[in-house]
């Protein structure tokens, strides 16, 4: 097949870089165009940046010239988008109006009415938004957004227990990664030997998010969860890898043996459809005492698989755990690739 | 007055130096003799510790000749245990049966009968398990301990709490310090970029101390508190201070600001009996957004004060707050000493 | 004595806070005046700043106003700079040419024919430097600078060693704290699980402050120490505390004992005329194989001594060495006020 | 072609389990024994084994029995050996004397007379040692070794510029990676917020065993170099990856054109032969102010690269430059395996 050349929005900040990382190799998508702001216009995308992914940046898009964010700058079919929020909201519009696509890891659409919160492992049907959202915008462009990082996580964990034992409260204390804050972002005098007990935003988010994601579709657009959802939000000292506790309450009593059974033999619309950025096993438990651990598990699944680890009955609730999400890859760029995986499959593009 | 002669068993270990450094210019005791394993029988403190609490081993102790752990070593009245769990139990008994009162770190014999299982602030009315323990004994020792570094922090925190609003279930994280495992502890590998979801026997400990810390002292021992616990204990890569998230549902419904007014008022026993470890607060609120962070506010109180923040409404039970305990000060060699004072002002020396 | 009042410029700075902290309880001075960005006029203090220091504002500065730093903003004798170098080259001449004395921790002045680059220990007779830059300034105001923080302990080592020995050739790595960078300074992901082999300017200024720290004063200035230098600098992952590998070259040949002894042995002007900061041992050395450690050893004197260790034979040179020096104490703010006591104790007040 | 059945020596430890992960995949060798401590004998390597290298070991090694130490264990041809020094020096002899080739990462046979201390892109041609090893031992195996992990890195950089412009001396400092100690290796405690200026013995390694690596060839032996070199060793807060600044003192004077010309187009034998394990560039400059860095950097072919970056004049000497080497990876069993690599290719097998 011919790749598609696909824009990324925010080309330059962190998540930008690990669309571009992540994009290198793609067998269905490469990266033609990078969008950063308009200061950076014209430069070569290499002298624009300061890449942190990894030792260089990738050759094929070194040399890109950096277009400023504006659907007039190419004509491109679909766009990843990065971009700070503080912009986000009115360029990502412009774009879907002109008839682009837009995969978007920003927060600035999550809520909008007709635009799917998506992972494509727990909501896929919530695409039947797309419609909705195209006769709204009276364009063939439209947005689809993923969730917060910590919140593709949770609602990755949530999914299946939710259909096997119907999910009523959960309560989460995260420890999140650097990463998630970009770059400079957190100063290393608030990290070193400290843990910063608060994420502006954050807490609303993780127990916002997944009640649209969990939610129904309906005619009108999603009907919420009911799910109670309490969150806890620190930052550690880790680079990437947000690692979570979760205490849940069920509407039934299910044993250990079938929430593990339930969690481990998970399978989702993506394995089915063998999308190339989905993971093999999108939940992967690990029994050992002492797991999941950020350094020895963000990568499980080239990062888009969760790790959950020690499964135990509550005093209070049902059941405890902990679980791991690679908050740059699973939690953000890759969630939004998968999620254009998804689009093409399903014949969006 | 005079100052006392103490003695310091299991001296040469992580909490042991914390012993002696808090001892170091304490207004009624001073360290006389220092017991450490049969291997170091001898030899000069200085020689026989790798000393890591600060540049230097105190002076005064210096010198001192280490000796083994047996009451026939010397003649002292009152000796601080930091002795390690598997040998404690033996040692402290044989201590107490001979007549010397051992106020205790160790987890041994916290949840015997007779055993007060102390932090002042909390239970000092559990002195009275003295005579009963004597009684046991036959002996004019006897052992008094106090609690688990992280239950120290929440049962000083869910006192005034429960006093108020009658404490009914406790979700706690925690985000333990690299010190609470000793030295060397957690190895750097484990540690650099990490968290490591698990610290073994940890979470039992905090799920049952506290419901002796908040029990009834009745003719019998103690009538355990009905408050349900459920804790998920993590180690993070901070050297002091254990940082913990709390959910807690209450038998009355208090405002935020009624719950803020009766933590930043809590006084107790130590606090008016002067006790000179007894911080002027026992708990101190932050009000800002990101607060308390180890590195900040580890010290305040000289690492005697609990600090607390984030106080908020909980989606599903009825608060949520941070908190932040000096693990080695509060939570284990100052929470023995203040231990200690309270025992000589009240006349038990 | 009734205290002086001092202003502070770059009062809310990284260097201004550590002023504000080392002056509390200062028995001569007391903070009387802050001076910050214009945009922070008229706030006070404690609104104005991000406190990282500890974990309040001292008290009796919470309050104080801000001023732009102007001098006829107060009518204030003395001022500590801690301004930001694009800043401070106009601002602290503005102040001394109105009559008041700046004692700087800045790096605009430091090489300023008339200006003392002043390490109380190492050259207090550079004072005579005073009357030129008066006559030049016409004014009775004056500045006096101190230099580097790597470079404070780079030439508190050699000053001892270069009297007995004569230094002819130097080569230094540094392991560089992250508070030398301010505040925010470094980012996190570029600190965790990283060493950055460069700082900004910092080479240029190891290699060229000491020759004039350890230059001799004449009529028409100082006459450049011949000594030559190598500098690498090395940004780690330690909050406070610069340590310095050195490799010296002699005109004499000393044995390891005699050099041990004369670093032991040096005492100065600050230790005779009982200066306040002054510490007992300007350098205090250290037997054992792995010691001087940021996290044991930057606090030695209060932080204002340099820690030496592994004075071992050079195989090309004469002799290697580590030192430790605290450079947000002894390397800046204690420096700079160790540099106003011994203008107060000399009459230049 | 058939792959050749390994061995590993050791195969528990943290040298051993980086053995494990580069050798799965290897087009030339596959593991098929694992030699460990007795008291593991007869467990699954899984069982035995704390796995620390990545989240899981490798499938077709993972139920392999744990052999002990022993040539009489089982006929293999050749193992790679990962032992501790306090055994290496006996059990390595013990294999070879029965015939069998092993390629050790050691220190204890590195300077023995016929003992190749090899680097395949510096000194191929020592492998002529062996015939007269083979003389000495009288048996068909024999010993190679490779260096000291941070003497790896040095000598590649070393001997390019020594065959152009004639090293005369060179002082280094080191800042080494935490998984160099192997695990738990060093404390948690004395690393975070710290760096250790020592390393027991690494300083003797690095000054002596390049002038055996950079030594002649001649029939009775090494002829040694007669470089001087001084080492400062530091122990930093990185996972993996060896910084070291390098002042060096040349025969010829070259330019900073000429050094990073040499250093850029340095390719030898392994590059020629296409060693699987060789990478591309064995030196790869950077011209960045602030690279190499570990985080960044460490991974540069495969970890088989050594970066370069700072090359600028020195004050003192001629020149000055900063490099890295991956210590686990190019510094001790990726470069035994090249060594074995080589070995094969030169028919030695």
């Amino acid at each position: 097949m011919k790749k598609i050349g696909v824009g990324v929005l925010g080309a330059t900040g962190a998540v930008g870089q690990r669309f571009i990382d992540l994009l290198e190799d793609h067998p269905w998508f490469y990266v033609k165009f990078v969008f950063a702001s308009e200061k950076n216009e014209g430069k070569k995308y290499k002298d624009a940046v300061i890449w942190k992914v990894s030792a260089k940046v990738p050759k094929s898009v070194s040399l890109l010239p950096i277009l400023k964010c504006d659907p007039k700058s190419s004509p491109v079919k679909i766009v990843f988008s990065a971009l700070d929020s503080t912009v986000a909201g009115e360029i990502e519009e412009n774009f879907a109006r002109k008839g682009c696509i837009v995969v978007s890891n920003s927060k600035n659409h999550r809520n909008d009415k007709y635009v799917p919160l998506l992972v494509p492992e727990v909501n896929p049907e919530h695409l039947g938004l797309i419609e909705l959202q195209k006769n709204d915008l009276k364009s063939k462009g439209f947005i689809v957004t993923n969730p917060n990082c910590t919140t593709v996580g949770l609602s990755m964990v949530l999914k299946p227990l939710n259909d096997a034992f119907g999910v009523k409260k959960a309560i989460v204390t995260t420890m999140q990664a650097l990463s998630g804050a970009g770059y400079p972002g957190v100063s290393s005098m608030d990290s070193l030997d400290n843990v910063v007990p608060f994420i502006g935003g954050e807490e609303e988010k993780v127990e916002k998010e997944p009640l649209k994601i969990l939610g129904t579709l309906s005619k009108k657009g999603i009907v919420l969860s009911k799910i109670s959802i309490d969150a806890h939000c620190n930052r550690v000292t880790v680079r990437d890898g947000h690692l979570e506790t979760l205490t849940i309450e069920f509407d039934k009593k299910p044993s250990m043996v079938e929430v593990l059974s339930v969690l481990k033999n998970f399978k989702a619309l993506p394995q089915k459809l063998k999308l190339p950025s989905a993971p093999l096993s999108p939940i992967v438990p690990r029994e050992e005492d002492d797991r999941p651990q950020p350094v020895l598990d963000r990568n499980e699944g080239n990062g888009m698989s969760v790790v959950v680890g020690r499964i135990r009955k509550s005093n209070i609730f049902d059941i405890r755990l902990s679980l791991l999400v690679h908050n740059t890859i699973r939690g953000a760029a890759g969630c939004a690739i998968l999620n254009a995986e998804l689009l093409y499959k399903k014949n969006y593009l």
